[in-house]
């Protein structure tokens, strides 16, 4: 299934919210000169040194993918999104999280083939069937969406996946997708970025 | 399943744990010297500069809960034993992996509804079934747990959770439970946080 | 199954990958000279304080098994591989990810224990049979690895292992597998450490 209006995204960048003031750029300036001092001193030229332990700094970013698919069950890939939640990051080192924020949906990682994503749905109806709907005690509740949940234990709800030199590092035929199983309604996933 | 005097959990904080030596008082001292007189100069007040950078603290923190549960199959809802362990981290964004020490258990996320938990006990006897104890080469060895092993790989070991803005970052119904595929015996859960 | 020559590694360490210039170590120095000061001023011992923040150093590392399997299934305990990537790290505190690069295997935790890994192959041939391999559509495409892809799906593609005091925060039986659903080929497994 191809990506279209159906993903929208938001980013809440958490990196560094330090508020901008004097007494933080007071400590930028005096930085910059304890460096420029460092580097004189490096040449031989003396003055009042002001060591500095330059910091590797850790950064992190959050972003949301609301996506409202048209049928029940449904994959859609994800990948690019993840991509440029990466990206806005700034990290070069570190780990993105993608999950489902929904209980009857999952993010998993294989390959980007129809005939694949048809067998899999074959294949999860046939573990954990939808219908009759009454085998399940959940829909007594009034839901009924309980073999969802079941094939998403299945799927897995989550992703990690390694950032190494800024870009995902994937092997030749990964691909992240979002799975559905209980579909035509607003649901979300969540891309958290840890790293350097 | 209600949580009980069944959990309970061991901290090993790991939030920078430096010995507190003179040298250390020394630093920190030096450290509120340098910030009081970076401020003053912000204001115009001259004086000699001590520059600094100021780190993002990078911090981790680990959990362990033991669990002691009375019957083989059972789940139990962990979310606040979690809870417990991002806030006494202090870490505002970042990571935390929970996961079941033993490999006859799992850690997963999912709604918290009797019906379903039933289901799931269910579902994974089918696919799984326990008797006969003899179909399994595992059992061999004298063990009669060789479907709780298959069990938990259905249902997973761990997750991963983000943390945004000091909050285990949640979709409307999302709980984090401990699968118990063969129980009557103690057990332990990790939960590891990292972040800043 | 035992490790053999079938395993290779490559560290792409990234562990503060500064270059080492007059700069680095100029601060390098100054930062050593200014924590022997600060420890001769708690001594009492005066002199211009050059006060300095320590700061937990984050680090990352990245390894790459290569693995090339004789048969289309199998189980390969890669436990040491990983604790050898770790130890290379220096992370004292944090998380390793490790993760299967292609989709058509696996990457759990489980016992080391040949009886349980016959049942897991008798199993998932069982719910997910290879032949006959018409019944997949993703065969279709000139394949017959259909059933490896949700093989790997059951046994999942990653595990994220917390790093306590620098070593791998393992239960009492927990092992690292990769397992192999169409082998006979090059495959490559991801090791990603990040910490402090």
């Amino acid at each position: 299934m191809r990506r279209g209006a159906v993903v929208q995204m938001r980013d809440a960048s958490t990196r560094r919210k330090r508020p901008t003031s004097h007494v933080d750029n007071a400590i930028s300036a005096a930085l910059r000169a304890a460096r420029t001092t460092a580097a004189a001193e490096a040449r031989g030229v003396s003055g009042g040194a002001h060591p500095m332990l330059r910091c590797p700094d850790m950064k992190s970013h959050t972003s949301y993918l609301t996506l409202n698919l048209p049928t029940r069950r449904a994959f859609l890939n994800i990948t690019q999104e993840v991509r440029d939640a990466v990206e806005k990051s700034g990290v070069r080192e570190g780990l993105v999280l993608v999950n489902a924020m929904h209980i009857s949906a999952s993010v998993f990682i294989n390959d980007d083939e129809s005939g694949l994503h048809h067998d899999y749905d074959v294949w999860l109806e046939k573990l954990a069937p939808h219908a009759p709907t009454s085998q399940y005690r959940h829909n007594d509740t009034g839901e009924d969406n309980a073999d969802a949940h079941l094939k998403r234990q299945v799927m897995g709800r989550e992703v990690v996946v390694a950032i190494t030199a800024g870009k995902l590092d994937f092997g030749p035929w990964e691909q992240i997708f979002y799975g559905e199983f209980d579909g035509r309604r607003k649901k979300r996933v969540l891309i958290k970025v840890i790293g350097e």
